[in-house]
């Protein structure tokens, strides 16, 4: 939605650059700014809705679908051992942009990560952060 | 599927009773017998499948429809504020049973529940239970 001037419909429309995995008629998928985990991503659709309660229920059945495809894709590049996958509604439950997505999250036993979804934060290079995004790409 | 011996499989189906909000032909959506928060429901699919590495892409584009349904038509029911969908793959992303499982985590603000997603549960009585379960039904 061009005339929106949320951040992750400039994000996911290509008004700002970003790291991204993917991208198709309908979403990009994007490297977290503030990843939980290393390779934490993000499905963007490029319509604006706000959270699940907005969305078109097509465009939510797509995304689904496209967060087992990615997750499929990159675990064995990552070695991850397990993933998340979160979708936040609402300030008290962690959504800080009010455009929906959805968090891919991959876990590692090797991590110190009880807390993953809510604490932890991986520091990142941004070459490190390039180099992940390009071994990461569908 | 009734040959399996997954105790998910066992709820999905009817083998076990369970406190369950909606029924169809592909999914049972059942109260988290655990809960994290007041009114956290499970979506099963009826068939067994282990995590997102191994679901029908159909099925799974069915059960994000279906939590939105869910989700739409619970949150004024239960007065919340917000919503966590989270679906966990592996021991280390926090999967217990392994039949695939979609979270739906209602958030409150006036609950202490910063850390909900990994150490919070609430306690509710079996007769508060049933009566979430009834309120909740679609």
């Amino acid at each position: 939605m061009k005339d929106c001037n949320c951040i992750f419909c400039k994000l996911a429309n290509g008004d700002i650059p970003t790291n991204a995995i993917y991208e198709d008629e309908d979403f990009k998928v994007i490297m977290d700014a503030d990843p939980a985990t290393k390779g934490h991503a993000l499905i963007l659709p490029k319509e604006h809705y706000a959270d699940i309660y907005e969305i078109d229920a097509t465009v939510l059945g797509k995304a689904a679908q496209l967060a087992q495809k990615v997750i499929r894709h990159v675990s064995p590049i990552l070695k991850c051992d397990g993933y998340n996958l979160l979708q936040n509604n609402g300030t008290v439950a962690g959504q800080t942009v009010f455009h929906f997505h959805l968090h891919l999250i991959p876990r590692y036993e090797a991590a110190d990560n009880t807390n993953v979804l809510v604490t932890n934060h991986v520091e990142l290079s941004g070459e490190e952060m390039k180099a992940l995004t390009e071994a990461m790409k569908l």
